[in-house]
């Protein structure tokens, strides 16, 4: 995490960057790929949920005619490890404007069992392709200054904000609105809000891939609502709307529903032109208290 | 569509009504199912995607060791038509709370060539062994009551509210707010609003494969915004959050974002326990004018 109050200024650039190398694939044989999970996306020692889902998301990108994920859903099947994992597609459906694929990430345990880490199913088109007209009632997130939020780094040593912090946190720059910081503190505002500005840690611009890691990226809403420990995510379904301008993106979090065990996180991300860029929903658990 | 402003009164019983005799799946073989889609479903002639969302639906809570739909996303390849359908079901995973599935759904051409109408991956589990702990934010939709929101036999006839009336709107008992109702009588709010109360027709009550249809039942609320014509549905994903009780459903969908010719379409659906049963998300295309 970058450790100034603005926006990184080591320039990465899309193509040559930590998260354009720890997302590359290999065409094993056509449709299937080959790909390192880097140790450096985990959180506690679990690979992200949008990480995977930007792998997954990249290989689907290779096979299918179209490149841009305007809508991908991703069942979590089992917990990844970093190491190497296989990427299977299957293309569903190609259309002039949009195409459908499905894929499967797996890895192998010592003895060579496959286990399945996730499902994805995609549909896929060409973001420039679309038409300017935007008739949205949405309104970007209201966040404070980028240097009146905070980042993993601004806090003490002894009483750093994210427990647990975690190797994925040096990759992100990511300061949270002050006012869903409360659990940090230990005085959780029991809203299930959660903001911040986001972007990569070296200074690459957000792509539409990027993006599906900027949804799952950010402290679960449930610290907000008073909840500890980890939220493991069933599914994640996310729409990308419109390809991103350089510049910082703000990410706004937020649970309606929390009951039963499980709780709904809806997130938008939003460009540096005020463009909702991304919208998704995931369905995770949670440990009531 | 019932013609009186209560709840229908005929109590067809949930196993034996008009939805479950149209949803019923027979298997052909371990995981492959039959089912003779219904024309009774369509919206002009297309056949409703909620309603083929509640068919795959049943034929997975069949396959899966788990009979509750707790999150399903269906992506929508092609327009089905009525008439015989095959539904190919993949037992993913099969976990002690959960289980994962995926389904496809085809049918044949004159020729015999096979085409897949949608494919759906979904976590099933079991509603009634969650616990009841709801710390819930999100409040039910403020409707008016029955009898003074409208439904199609509520317009006079040549003036009916729904343009292009359709078979599935004999199925419904849908009673909408009239604060939604302008693009009915050519003054559209310009809000992506919808609101409605909602039932079978046949007086069956909701359980949770009903809660697949009724997410996807009301006019889109495209009609608000000042469009008209189809909005077919790209991905549709559906959280089933608790087994609704007896009595009408209150269901609400809200589009925040149009934009490059697509929308999205958020839907709530509340019990008469104003409990929040199901909470679903469409990408849907849309024509900008």
């Amino acid at each position: 995490m970058a450790d100034t109050a603005a926006a990184p200024t080591v320039r990465a650039t899309v193509g040559d960057s930590e998260f354009d190398r720890d997302t590359a694939v290999t065409q094993r044989e056509p449709g299937v790929y080959d790909i390192d999970l880097s140790a450096g996306w985990t959180i506690v020692n679990a690979v992200n949920g949008g990480y995977l889902l930007a792998v997954v998301g990249r290989a689907l990108a290779h096979a299918l005619p179209h490149s841009d994920p305007f809508t991908i859903s991703a069942h979590y099947l089992t917990a990844s490890d970093p190491g190497p994992a296989v990427i299977r597609t299957e293309t569903v459906r190609t259309g002039r404007g949009l195409s459908t694929g499905q894929a499967s990430l797996v890895q192998f345990e010592a003895d060579g069992t496959e286990v399945e880490r996730l499902r994805v199913l995609a549909s896929y088109g060409d973001l420039d392709a679309l038409p300017d007209d935007v008739r949205t009632t949405a309104k970007p997130p209201e966040l404070p200054p980028v240097d009146q939020c905070f980042g993993a780094d601004d806090a003490p040593p002894e009483q750093r904000a994210v427990p647990g912090s975690s190797a994925i946190a040096d990759r992100l720059w990511l300061k949270l609105d002050p006012s869903t910081l409360g659990w940090a503190l230990g005085q959780p505002s029991g809203k299930g809000e959660m903001r911040a500005w986001f972007g990569l840690a070296d200074g690459r611009d957000a792509d539409p891939l990027s993006l599906l890691l900027a949804v799952d990226a950010l402290p679960p809403t449930a610290f907000e609502m008073g909840l500890s420990g980890w939220v493991p995510t069933i599914e994640l379904t996310v729409h990308v709307r419109a390809r991103p301008v350089p510049g910082p993106l703000r990410v706004s979090i937020t649970t309606r529903n929390l009951a039963g065990g499980f709780l709904e996180e809806d997130a938008e991300v939003w460009d540096a032109a005020d463009r909702l860029v991304a919208q998704s929903r995931q369905l995770a658990r949670a440990r009531l208290t």
